[in-house]
C-alpha cells in the first residue's frame, strides 16, 4: 500500500501566484479574496511541498509595503524550512508592459523592465534561488506591422545579455530559465515553443547561463508534445526548470492541476523527468478553477503533488515490467540507441549494404501493443502499483 | 498598369511533385494521371518560373528506367533554361520508412535511407543544386513509448553529420535545409517547428552547412505565426530556401496555392522576404485542388506567382506611404533597433533612470491605425498598386 | 472614387462593452479608464453608426445609480438619434455565475439569473431593441464530472422558455438570439457551436422567437468556416443578429476590428450578408487593443464600419463581375440549386440512368480558376473598387 | 479478478475497413495487403465481436465480383453469428465524387450517388441491418466561392428525403445516421459537427428517421468535448449509432485505437453510454497504425475492446463508491435536475427572491475534489477494479 503522500524530497514546489490567484479572467471579477504568502508558505509546507517561488509583485498581495513583505515571507520561510529555488519578475500585468517588456517599442519601458529584474534578482539570490525565470508573457504582436522580430529578438538578446552580465558581476549562484509561450495575452508572442527558445539561447553572450523552464500548458496549446519537446530540451542540456499543469488542447491558456488535462501524456512526463535525468524542482504552475473556494485551494494543490507521485509509481512499475521491457525490444525501441555507422564503418561500408526494402517494409513494429501495455500501466489494471 | 507576368529573374520555383500530384488522399483515388516531368518542366518554364526541384522518385513518374528518365529530364532543362537550384530525397511514401528514415528504430532501414540521400546528392550536384532539402515526415511516433527521442536526435545528428562529410568529401557546393514539421503522416514529427529544428542545427558537426526550409503551412497546422518564424530563422542566418503555399489553421496539411490560406499573413511574408534580405527561390510547395483536371493543374500554379507578384507591389507601395511610415513612427516601431542601453552606458546608469510607469502606461501605440494602413494597402483602397 | 464612410442606413452598431473595454486581460490590469456610455453613444453617433447595444450592467460604468445611469443613456440616445436594436444581461462578470447562470448547480443562482434577465428585458423593451442576446459563456465546465449535461440542457431549456414566456406576457416586440462559443472563460462551454444552438431551438417552447447571433470569432475558434456556419443559420432561419469581428484561429477568444483576422473569409462573409437575404444590424463586438489609448479606440471603431464597407463594394463588384459569373457556371456552381430529381420523376427513373463514373471522373471543377478570382477582387486588382 | 475479455453481448461491432486498412496515407503507399473480409469476419468473431459492418466497396477487397463477394461475405456471417447491425456507402474514393456527393455541383453525380446508396440499402436490409450510415466526408469545399451552402443544404435534404422514402416503400426496418466531421478530406465539410447535423436533422421529411453517428475523434479535431456533445445528441433523442477511436485534438484525423487518444474523456465517454440509456452498438472505427503488420492489426482490434470494458468497470466503479456519491452532491450536481421554477411557482414569485449575490458568491463547487476522484478511479488507485 503506497500512500502517495508527498515529503519534501520529492521536491515539489508551488508558484505564489497559484494558490494565491483571485480567479479574475477575462470575462470575470475575482471570486477569491487575497491570500496572504505568509499563509501559503505554511499551508504548503504542511501540505509536504519542498519549496516556493515568487513574482516580485506576488509577495505585496496583502502587504503593500515591500520591506515589511519581504520580511514576512523570509520569516514564514524560515519557520517552514521550504526553499525557495526559483524566482522572477513580474512584467506583464502593469500597462507599462502593454507592449512588452525587454522587447516593447517604448525604450523606456525596455529599461524599466531591465531594471524591475535587477532588483528582484538581488532578492532572489538573497533567499538562494539557483533559478530565475523569464515568461515573455507580453513580447509579442497582434500585427505583423507592430513589430520588426529581428530587432526584438536583438533587444531580447540585450536584455539577457545585460542581465547574465549582472548575475556574474554581483557572484550570484542564479541561471537563467526562458520560458516559452505561442499566444495569449497577446496574439503572438516571441520564442513561442520550446525550439524557439532553445535556438535564442545560441546566440546569447552566455549560453550556458540560460536554459529554459517549459510549461505542459504552453506547447499543448500549439497542439506540440510536451514530452517530445522536453526531450528535446534534455537532449541539448538544457531542461534548468519545469511548469507542470494541465491543458486539453489548442484554447485558452487553462492551467489546470498537473494531470487533469491529458492524463496520458502527463505519465510519460513523469517516466521522461523520473529516468531522464532532470533533478530540478518540480513545479506547479497551475491556477485553482474559479468555481473553488478558499478551502478547495488546498486540495487542488495537494492533487497536484498526490497525482505525480502516483504517475511516478506507475512509471516506476512500467519499466520494472518484463512483458514491457520485452515488448520495447519488440518494438527495437533500443536498437535507435545503436549508431547507424559502426564503430570504424566508412560511408563506403554503408554504401555496399545488401538490402531489399521490400522485404524490410514487411516487418511490423508492433506499437499497438506496447502502447497498451502503457496504458495499462496507467489504467492500473497490470501489476506493479498499490492502492 | 503592372501586369504581374512572372519572369525567370523573380526566381519563382516548383516541385515536380506539386503540379504533378495525381491527387490521392487519404479518402480517396487518384483523379489526374500521372505527368511526366518533362512535360512539366516545359511548361513552368512557359509560365514564366526560373527552376523546378524534385524528389528522387518524381523522375519516375512515367518512366520506370532511372537513367532513361534521369537523361529525359536533364534534357527539358537544358531546353528551356530552367534551373534545379534545390532537390530532395523521397524518404517517406515507401513502406520501409513506416517509422521513418534516418531515426527509425530499425538501423538497415536509417542505413537505407542515408544511401538513398547519397545517391540523389550525386544527381542534384550534377544538376547544379545548391540546396538539399531534408524533410523528415515520417521521423516521428504515435505513442511516447514507442521512441525514445534523445536517441532518435543523437541518430538525426548522425545522419546530417554524415551527410555534410559525404558533400564536403565529395566537394559538392550544397548545403542542407530541413523542413519541420508538426504532425502527419505522424502523429507527432520531430522537430516540429522552426525553432526546434534551429536549436537542432546548433549540435550539428557542420553548422555552417545546414538551414532550413519551412513552409507556410506547416508552421500554421501548430496555429503560429509563420512571419514571426521566417523572422527569426534570418535573425540567426539560417532561411536557406522556402516553401510557399496556403493553410487554414490547425488541421490536416492543405497546401494550397500561396495566398489562398491565410491572405494578410501572406502580404506580410512577402514583405519581409523582399526587404528582409532572403535572396534564395521562391519555391512553391502546393498541391493542385483534387477537384482540378489536368488543364487546371496549370492555371492554379500561375496562381501562384500571380498573388506573389501582387503582393510584392504591394509591400512596396505600403513601405513607400508616407503615412506608412508616419504611423510606424507614432508606434514606435523603428525605435526597437536602438539599443536600450546605449553606447557607454552602464547598468548602474540604467539603474538610475527617473521613470515613473504609471505616466508611461499612458502612452498608447496606435496600432490599430497602423494595422488597418496595411490592411488597406493589401485590399488596395489606397494608392500605389496598379491594376 | 467611393469614400467608405458610413451613415447610419449601413446599420453598423456597436455594444458599449466593446469601446468601453478597460483592457483587463487574464494577466494584466486595465490599460484604459473607465468610458461613459454617453460619450461612447455620442462618439458613435459622430462616426456614422445606427445604434448601440448594451448588457445591463454597462450603463453602470461610471454612474453606480441605476436609475441616473439610465436617464443619461436615454438622454444621449434622444441627441443622437441612435438606435437600441439589441440589448443583453450581464451574466458572467459577478463570481455568483462563476458556475453558469440558468444551467448552475446551484438552484438559487438559476433563479437569480432569471430575475436579472427580466429586469433587463423591460428596460430593453423600454427603448425599442428587438432583439436579446443570450450569450452563456459560463454555462459550461471544467470537468466532465462536474456536469451532468442532459440536465443543463432542460435547465437552459427551463429558462428560455420561461423567459419567452415572459415577453410574450409583457406584449414585448422581443426576439431571443443565443450566441454560442466552444469555450472561454470555461473549459467547455454549453451550445459550443451555431450548430448545436440550432439544435437545441427546436426543442423550445416557442422556437419561433429564438434565433442566433453567432460571432466570428467564436466559431474559429473551433476551427470552423464561419461562412458556412451563417449559411446554414439563414438556411434554418435563424440569423436574427450577428456579431462581427475578428480571430487568429484556435487560441484564447481574440475579439479583433472585423477584418484584423482572416480577411478573405471577411470578404464571403460580407458578400452573403448582403446578398443573402441578412436585414438585421451589423454589429461589432471586437475590443480595441490593450495596446490602444482612449483616443486609439475611435480609430479602431471606425476601422471595423470602413473594412465592412469596403468589403461590401468589393462584394458587389466581385458578382456584377461577367468573368466571375462565367467562372461561376464553369465551376456548375448554379447546378446545385437544380434538384437532383426533376419535376415529376421517380427513383425508378433515377435508377434507370446511363451513368459512366470513370468517365465522369475526368470533369473537372476549375475551382483554382474561382478562387483566384475572388482573391483578386479582394485585393484590388480587378476593376470595380474604387479607391 | 475480472478479465476484460469480450463477448457478443458486449454489442462490439468493427467496420471491415478499419482491421482491412492497408495503410495508404497522404505520403505514402500501402504498407499491408488487401484482407479478406470473409478472414474478417472470421477473426473478429474469435476476438468476441459482436458484428461487422461495411462500405459497399469494402467487400470487394479481394474479390472483384460483387455477387460472389457478398454470397463469401454470407456465408461467413452465417458461420461466426456475427450480426450486421450497420452498413453505409462510400461516396468518397472514387474521383467522381471529387467535389461530393449528394451535394455535388455536377447534378449526374448526385444521382450516382443517390442510386449508389439504394442498391446497398438493399444489401443491408437482407443482411439485417438497422442503421445506415451517411458520412459526407466529399460534402464540402476548400473556396467560399465554389459551394453554395444554402443549395447545398436543401440538396443534402433533398437526397435523404429520397433515400427515407425509398426505405419506407421498400419497407425496410432502417434508420439513417448521419456522421459529422469538421474537415478532412474537404477544406471544410457541410455538417461539420454534432451540433450542425442535429440541427439539419429537423429540417427533413422524416426527422424521425435520421440521427446520428458521431465519431469521437471528429469533434476532437474541432477541439469540441465529446462526452458534452454525445450528451447533447441523447437529450434530443438522437444517438443512433456511435463511432469509436482516439485523437490527439486539432490535426489531421487520426482514428487512433479507443482509449489511445483522450483517455480521460474515454472515461467520461463509457460512463455516459453505459448509464445514459444508448443501447445500440459500441463500434470502433479506427485505423491499425502504418506501422504494424498483419498480426499487429488484430492485437490493436482487441485493444478497442479490452480498454471499453476496463473504462466500463471504472465508471461502475465510480458511480458506486460513495464518496464519489458524496462528492458529486457537494458539488451540488443532483441539483441541476431540479427545475429551477418549482411546481406551481410563478415568474412573480421567483422574481420576489430574498438573495444576495455576493454571499451566495461565496459558495464554492468544490470540483477538483470531484474530478481527482474521477481521475484517481481512472487510474485504479481507488478500490473497485479488480486486475
Amino acid at each position: 500500500m503506497t500512500a502517495f503522500v508527498p515529503i519534501p524530497d520529492d521536491r515539489f514546489t508551488f508558484g505564489l501566484w497559484t494558490v494565491g490567484w483571485q480567479a479574475r479572467d477575462p470575462f470575470g471579477d475575482a471570486s477569491r479574496p487575497p491570500l496572504d504568502p505568509v499563509e501559503s508558505v505554511h499551508r504548503l509546507a504542511e501540505l509536504g511541498a519542498y519549496g516556493v517561488t515568487f513574482h516580485d509583485d506576488d509577495l505585496l498581495a496583502v502587504e503593500p509595503d515591500r520591506e515589511k513583505a519581504v520580511a514576512a515571507f523570509r520569516k514564514a520561510i524560515g519557520e517552514t524550512g521550504l526553499k525557495v529555488p526559483m524566482a522572477t519578475t513580474n512584467l506583464f500585468t502593469h500597462p507599462v508592459f502593454r507592449d512588452g517588456a525587454f522587447t516593447s517599442n517604448d525604450r523606456d519601458v525596455r529599461r524599466y523592465a531591465i531594471r524591475k529584474v535587477m532588483r528582484n534578482l538581488d532578492l532572489a539570490a538573497s533567499l538562494g534561488a539557483r533559478t530565475y525565470v523569464c515568461w515573455g508573457g507580453r513580447e509579442g504582436a497582434e500585427s505583423d506591422a507592430a513589430k520588426d522580430v529581428r530587432s526584438a529578438l536583438a533587444r531580447y538578446k540585450e536584455a539577457l545579455d545585460l542581465l547574465g552580465g549582472y548575475v556574474l558581476d554581483q557572484g550570484y549562484e542564479i541561471r537563467f530559465a526562458i520560458e516559452p509561450k505561442p499566444n495569449e495575452p497577446r496574439g503572438d508572442i516571441l520564442l513561442p515553443t520550446i525550439g524557439h527558445a532553445l535556438a535564442f539561447i545560441n546566440e546569447l553572450e552566455h549560453p550556458e547561463m540560460v536554459g529554459l523552464n517549459p510549461e505542459v500548458g504552453h506547447e499543448q496549446m500549439a497542439g506540440l508534445n510536451f514530452v517530445h519537446g522536453i526531450a528535446q530540451a534534455l537532449w541539448h542540456g538544457k531542461l534548468f526548470h519545469i511548469d507542470l499543469n494541465g491543458q486539453h488542447g489548442p484554447k485558452y491558456d487553462q492551467d489546470l492541476v498537473f494531470g487533469h488535462g491529458d492524463v496520458k501524456s502527463a505519465f510519460f512526463l513523469v517516466d521522461l523527468l523520473e529516468h531522464g535525468g532532470y533533478d530540478g524542482p518540480r513545479h506547479f504552475d497551475y491556477k485553482p478553477l474559479r468555481t473553488e473556494d478558499p478551502a478547495d485551494v488546498w486540495v487542488s494543490a495537494a492533487a497536484n503533488m498526490r497525482t505525480y507521485l502516483i504517475l511516478r509509481e506507475k512509471a516506476r512499475a512500467f519499466r520494472a515490467d518484463p512483458e514491457v521491457q520485452d515488448a520495447l525490444r519488440a518494438s527495437r525501441v533500443d536498437q535507435l540507441a545503436v549508431p547507424t555507422l559502426a564503430e570504424g564503418e566508412t560511408l563506403a561500408d554503408l554504401a555496399a549494404d545488401d538490402f531489399d526494402p521490400d522485404a524490410a517494409a514487411e516487418r511490423g513494429y508492433h506499437f499497438s501493443h506496447l502502447n497498451q501495455l502503457a496504458l495499462e500501466h496507467l489504467l492500473g489494471v497490470r501489476g506493479g502499483v498499490d492502492r
